[in-house]
């Protein structure tokens, strides 16, 4: 049975499902470049704001993922990752010949999720790397994604087409697209956002315990523990999705505290851990971001080829091209 | 021997020694709602900018300290930790009866040394907490203290007319005036100040350990690596002279990461640590700023009365009033 006709891929559909900050700025986002956006929320809150401000969103799942299958929609999975299973299974089977992608922090979880739901073959996988200090529809804006890296997904026997369609949709939304596996994703992403997250949460409960603290807290406290305002669900999501490579990042962290303590209680200096530190954000304020070209999606390795160059800072700032007949 | 004939003390001359961040801001804010400042800067890039700005700087320090001596001006020690001693050794020299104060972010170390240095009479210590990743005269500017917290010292035997000139002076800079006692800010400044900062330097050298991760980084890498970039030289001074209260802050967070670490790790939760942190963070965010007044200063006990207001949140917004024969 063939699907249906297939859009041009600048011009595929997407259907957003769950409209919080991310769902709701990218459904914002699509739509002011002129893309066909449509999308569910669970709760009626955030759907009808989305419907207040001239959105087309709704309750209403199964009638959602009927017209993704008639249109061909791109899906994008928006929700939590506790919520993740349960959405697949409706997928798998409302629309399971539907692109899919995600916007999900943990990529190698969801992965497992998708392949266990029978969704594999049309799915890459995708993260915007963006804030979530604050949730919901009213939160978002068509503006969250601009210049800000969105990952998208090489793993092993992506679907071209598919990669293209995620890859255009991050770029109407102004993001710059960032090509890595599942895995060394994970591992990033540990480092760079759920273990400062843990730090803030650990800060912000270390200081709550001195009686002065609060009164003399200002701008480096304020920013320290910014993304400790999160919900909580949400950080536990991220953090516990990802507990195998967390685990290690939270270990190496406290071992350059614990060698910075001793060296500090027994001779009086920080200087190996100030000195490391300034050094590391010295390189990463002058971390280059080249761009990527050059790449045909589909043509032979074009998966290594794209992930060895986001490995190595690359980013796509531009529609790479795709082989007319991808292998 | 009498000294200069007494300024009222909201027009009290005012001598910056050092012109950084710090005494730069505190020169262009003083200067703005017009008070005699003047000041000294050991680099002839930084006086010279100062100067060039139309302010009045010289790196001639024997000619600014007579200049202060015979205008009672107060002294305001801005320069970094490790320059104190010898900076005291020349006031006490050429300047010994001037009114003195300084903007160190270490307070009990501070009062160790002017006291070594004989000068603990007329000294009451300050601290604005604001930021300090740039450094330089050129990285200053008059609302640098706009409603930040200036710590005023209320240790034993401050003196009362001196406490009101650094209190008018933190107040004529925009500032609201926090008071208390020099080891209880050092504990508060531990946790808030000098605890983030090795946290940044930690997770900057950890996320550079990561091979994809600085390709993603993003706002909440940034924010939390924000103070990594300040010089090394100024965050060892802050976190060294103040270990005493830091090194137990520092165990502190190790202690709360380690168990959500080994929480993670066994049973795959970190919900203990994420739900303190969270509602740690939003009592900070709730904390309330009463406004001190009812204290008049050098009236039986008003330094406990102010150093308790301080602990409980209030701050000085308008100048209390003095005893007309401070006790």
């Amino acid at each position: 049975m063939a699907g249906p006709a297939a859009s041009p891929i600048s011009k595929t559909p997407v259907c957003v499902l769950g409209l919080g900050l991310i769902g709701g700025s990218l459904m914002r986002a699509g739509a002011a470049v002129g893309r066909e956006v449509f999308g569910y929320n669970r709760s009626v809150e955030s759907a009808q704001g989305a419907v207040a401000d001239g959105f087309d969103a709704t309750t209403e799942l199964g009638d959602t993922l009927a017209r993704a299958a008639d249109t061909g929609a791109l899906i994008v999975l928006a929700v939590p990752m506790p919520a993740v299973p349960a959405m697949l299974a409706r997928i798998s089977e409302l629309a399971p010949r539907c692109p899919l992608t995600d916007v999900t922090s943990v990529k190698s979880a969801v992965l497992e999720a998708v392949t266990a739901a029978g969704l594999r073959a049309r799915f890459v996988g995708g993260h915007p790397m963006t804030g979530t200090e604050n949730s919901g529809w009213a939160a978002g804006h068509a503006g969250l994604f601009t210049m800000a890296p969105w990952v998208v997904s090489v793993d092993d026997e992506v679907d071209p087409v598919v990669f293209a369609m995620v890859m255009t949709l991050a770029l109407d939304c102004g993001a710059v697209v960032v090509p890595a596996k599942s895995d060394e994703h994970d591992a990033a992403a540990a480092a760079i956002s759920h273990l400062p997250h843990l730090l803030a949460e650990a800060l912000a409960t270390s200081v709550s315990e001195v009686p002065l603290a609060f009164a003399l807290a200002a701008g480096s406290f304020r920013d320290a523990t910014r993304v400790a305002g999160s919900p909580p669900d949400l950080v536990r999501a991220m953090c516990e999705g990802n507990s195998d490579q967390l685990v290690p990042a939270v270990d190496r962290a406290i071992e350059l505290l614990s060698r910075a303590r001793d060296s500090l209680a027994s001779h009086g200096s920080v200087a190996e851990l100030v000195e490391a530190g300034h050094a590391a954000r010295t390189r990463y304020d002058s971390f280059p971001r080249s761009d990527i070209f050059g790449v045909v999606i589909g043509a032979e390795n074009w998966r290594e080829e794209l992930a060895a160059a986001g490995r190595a800072g690359g980013v796509i700032r531009s529609a790479l091209p795709i082989l007319d007949s991808p292998r």
